[in-house]
């Protein structure tokens, strides 16, 4: 597949790009992996709904019929893996240079720091279209960031790159964070 | 408060009459307990809601419009307790004798086995109506019945009271299920 040279710019996802995949649906997959070869138990929670309305059109099946996205409370995905608790969030970005911490909910980054605190492993996921890498990034780097109320209102990419863990893109399984877990925490 | 004689059957609920609260909030209250005190980091997931319709009435505030309850595919609670993970669900019964094991997703039960053999601590919670009592039953109490095929369909109350835990109604926290994980695993 050949674009014309105005889309040079943006590096193209050969393998990927008919895939038509998230991050989100990356990481479904590889979790689903995890669970199937007894690997680890890691899912990811539903996401929270404010339900205003229900109707009965028929029996046993009720239709929701008004209903609004509520802020997470928590991260998006936790587990056990080789008995240890683990927590983390996925984001992407487009961004070039550095991740705007607004992308974190201030919830979901206090949660990271109490599960760290509580002996958990806790980390973020982050893809970075514009490069097309995949970072694990542990919490200790994104509290550096979050605490510094002076500082600076981001993550450089840079940080990214010395302090965080590149994922790469696979097959089988898709994005296999749990090999860095083990050379980082086991 | 008293009751005509034809309702003296039923336990009645004299401190918790007026409180109109169900096993899921007093389980929301605890965990909350016990997060703000620093003991753990236990939340109920959300309920699992697949979207269909969703309108755009307002700038930035998205109203589904259809959507509906989906059989969850884990259990209600996880978290972390002094480093392990911990996860269980909670339900409740009006059964005087013994709990369905229908009231069980089989996803359930499932997870439930999966999180005890990578490591971690699984039960369920398990509110008696009838009885006004509170257990909480060890994932091996269920397995025990749920694998035997050509046994009975359900796990008798005897078995609460002899291989669970009963876990006292408080005031703060309300249901201090920590306390009996303390006994039993640590």
């Amino acid at each position: 597949m050949k674009y014309p040279t105005g889309r040079k710019k943006r590096p193209i996802k050969q393998n990927r790009s008919n895939l038509g995949m998230t991050l989100e649906s990356d990481l479904d997959v590889t979790n689903n992996y995890y669970l199937n070869n007894n690997i680890a138990v890691i899912h990811k929670k539903p996401t929270p709904i404010q339900v205003v309305n229900v109707n009965y059109p028929a029996r046993n099946k009720a239709k929701i019929t008004e209903a609004y996205y509520k802020t997470p409370s928590t991260t998006d995905y936790n587990g056990i893996y080789k008995g240890k608790y683990l927590d983390f969030d996925a984001k992407e970005t487009s961004a070039k240079t550095s991740f705007p911490l607004r992308n974190i909910h201030e919830h979901q980054v206090e949660h990271l720091r109490m599960v760290k605190k509580h002996g958990g492993i806790s980390f973020i996921i982050v893809h970075w279209k514009y490069h097309d890498k995949y970072f694990l990034l542990p919490t200790q780097i994104i509290l550096k960031y979050w605490d510094n109320k002076k500082g600076r209102k981001s993550i450089p990419y840079s940080d990214f790159v010395s302090y965080g863990y590149e994922i790469t893109f696979s097959y089988h399984p898709r994005l296999d964070y749990l090999k860095i877990i083990d050379k980082v925490y086991f």
